[in-house]
């Protein structure tokens, strides 16, 4: 059923990997606004940073200037375990959907931690090893980030320290256990191991935890711990760097054949993933040479691009960390449990929400978990794949928009990024088969809780 | 790190992937003993087998004359999906261990059902399809079959049963969930939905179930159910026809760089994943033109090859099928709960045990859980894969090899299968982590009661 010798799945040789991470800041318009010291409001220096992240990763996240960031030789030849990642040409969607759109999709899921956070955890992981630290602290949301770092740190013999959000915890005990076969110390967020821990604990004592919570657990682990250091698998300008290998895989896959995507679409929480999947394609658009359409895909219960504000605010709930200008819904705002934890984050990556800001990400667009699952059901079914809740949203835009192709007969191409596998969401997948999932979208009410906590800072812009 | 070239996965493309499957019967020089018929003691017939299996299964069951079977196109459509799989160097391992040997393992869990049953199932749904049936029945050990018969009746619309080993489905719900996220009714066995499953109940009410157990349930659910057949994913010579395709994809990719093993290594359950793996190197061998050694891997629990017998046997423990010539435990032995559900079986494959017997299958080799489970987390930590606990039957033997390697200084060859991963296995994991995991190996008295339920059968060799 292949067309123009296309086939089901892309192949890039290891040859011909990418060699160097881009970053796309460097060729951005209009940089983001830079992350502010909540004490003193000015923007944070390499010195602030150092205590917290690896010296590499401090200048990597403040780095605006290099287009390209040499791949390490070791975070090279862990890649060849899972890399290059195969680009599939989704026929089978296609045939269902009577679409004459062309569908392709990168699949990240093939790897051990069922997601592409495995890019981004190898890479901190081989600086924090360079630097001789002996272990690295973190939280998790879905699990996908702490199990890809569980992995990283097992492969290095770093210690893992992991914080994972409760809900999270405890709807998905064997990805607990996955983190424990490679090492790492697993703890229920928000725990009383740390002071933030317990006065969010002490406040909502009843909360399910969010991602914001667990990352001022993580930092104020690290900060207080010799010899380790804080990583975070999204929202930060290094992950999007280093998870731009997505993107420049898909790009050099596509070019085999000629093509080109006319829509690519990712889910985004922090934004790793689509801004991983994006940058290449992104780069031909800021450089006037091409003009993908950009599509993030958020969940209805936490819909910080569609219904958020663009505003300075901390990058966790406990407010522990620097201020970042970016879509958020609060630093306090604690969506509903939704499945898709991996997108149940208050802000947004300060790149993604300044490339929306300035149009270049053209769309973002929220959507329900039910609608999500009918997605991700009618796709494992035809396409092989059972995906993960998150990657689902992009399915879900991705069949959307071949639908509406078929109803106009343009044959669009269309790029989105299935991030992993749901193999740790059967509780979910039961959930909706047996026909009792429910949507949560939150009132403006609910928003304004959470608006009301995004901090004033006169002078400020 | 790679050597002459030699990548770190050896992906085949789409137009090198096989078109046929090989048939090891029609080269073997001593045929297995007919499956007899258990009220006459006579060969079966294609008419006897009608009625539970599909008309062209039944033809490949029988037939010892086709070197190669056509792959029909849809089948072939499927396997584009997830094959050819990756051939994958070990070289992280071969570092690890610190040996001379190369290694190499056929890695085919890189499909949703997790495992390299897909392989079959797809080609028994295609043939249950093209004869317009309603649907198929089926047992289950570990899950991975039940889920690649999911998978494949999911993708041709038709029904689907599958009745699953207690001890799995209470080991392992979400392997139960995905099932039913392709559409398949799961049942746990022995159960009260068949008249073998209310014998079994009333005589041994707190079995935790047995592969022969569900195959009897699923065989009385097909033949008295209008438009159904019994699928299975193993022991029968269709399996291992259909399962070729491991084999002959990984001699294709080997020889792309000049090599070959000297050593061929597979768990073996019902022989299904060893004899796919190996037909091709067994072809050599037969025709005496390469001399591989093959190593078969079997739990300590469950030793059909190295403690069972080579006598006429049962196929399951409700004594409704055909009588097969194999090395057997006896159909009533009930291995105790060892983890690697889909090696529990009393019985062996008649085309293994023939070769096995014969000897060109060179070794069969018992090892205990808690050295796999010691295995798999080697495995996992230093390649990235998270192994399922089958696989890692193999993984520990192909250790051990290279270890002696290492100890000899010669450079050998070793090719092992890792049929799945371990992502449902996670309970098992689990109780390995925690120190809790035991060995179980069945005591000469056990085997006797196993060996007292094989029939005497007078005049039958």
């Amino acid at each position: 059923m292949a067309e123009k010798n296309i086939p089901y799945k892309i192949h890039l040789t290891e040859e011909e990997m990418p060699r160097a991470w881009y970053n796309v800041r460097a060729d951005m318009k209009t940089d983001h606004r830079p992350i502010l010291n909540p004490g003193t409001l000015k923007p944070v220096t390499a010195d602030d940073l150092r205590p917290v992240f690896c010296d590499e990763l401090v200048s990597q996240e403040l780095n605006d200037r290099d287009r390209f960031i040499e791949i390490p030789g070791p975070v090279l030849d862990f890649y060849r375990m899972y890399r290059p990642s195969p680009l599939v040409r989704a026929y089978f969607l296609e045939k269902e959907l009577k679409t004459p759109a062309k569908i392709y999709y990168k699949y990240e899921g093939g790897n051990t931690s069922g997601s592409h956070k495995l890019n981004s955890a190898i890479a901190q992981a081989y600086y924090a090893k360079a630097q001789a630290l002996k272990g690295v602290t973190t939280e998790t949301g879905a699990g996908q980030w702490g199990t890809a770092l569980s992995m990283a740190c097992g492969y290095f013999g770093l210690d893992c320290r992991v914080f994972m959000v409760k809900v999270s915890a405890e709807q998905k005990p064997y990805r607990k256990a996955v983190m424990e076969t490679y090492g790492a110390t697993v703890t229920a967020s928000p725990s009383d191991t740390t002071q933030v821990g317990r006065k969010i604990l002490a406040e909502t004592p009843n909360t399910t935890g969010s991602l914001g919570c667990a990352i001022s657990e993580a930092v104020e682990a690290a900060v207080t711990s010799d010899g380790y250091r804080y990583v975070l698998g999204s929202v930060l300008n290094q992950v999007l760097i280093h998870q731009s290998i997505i993107g420049l895989e898909a790009k050099a896959a596509l070019s085999k054949y000629g093509e080109y995507p006319d829509v690519v679409i990712g889910c985004a929480g922090g934004g790793s993933n689509l801004g991983g999947l994006m940058a290449p394609f992104m780069a031909d658009k800021l450089a006037g040479s091409a003009s993908p359409r950009f599509i993030a895909v958020e969940p209805a219960s936490c819909p910080s691009l569609t219904r958020g504000r663009f505003a300075y605010d901390f990058c966790d709930t406990g407010k522990v960390t620097p201020l970042a200008k970016m879509y958020t819904l609060g630093s306090s705002f604690i969506p509903a449990s939704n499945h898709a934890g991996g997108l149940r984050y208050h802000g947004m990556s300060p790149i993604l929400s300044q490339l929306y800001h300035d149009g270049y990400l053209d769309e973002a667009r929220a959507v329900g978990q039910v609608s999500v699952f009918e997605a991700a059901g009618l796709f494992a079914r035809v396409e092989g794949l059972l995906p993960a809740p998150e990657s689902a949203h992009a399915i879900r835009v991705a069949i959307d928009e071949a639908r509406a192709c078929a109803e106009t007969g343009e044959a669009k191409t269309i790029l989105f990024g299935l991030t992993g596998t749901g193999y740790f969401d059967m509780a979910a997948y039961i959930q909706y088969n047996g026909g009792v999932m429910e949507d949560y979208i939150p009132t403006d009410e609910d928003l304004k809780r959470g608006f009301d906590g995004i901090p004033e800072l006169p002078g400020v812009e």
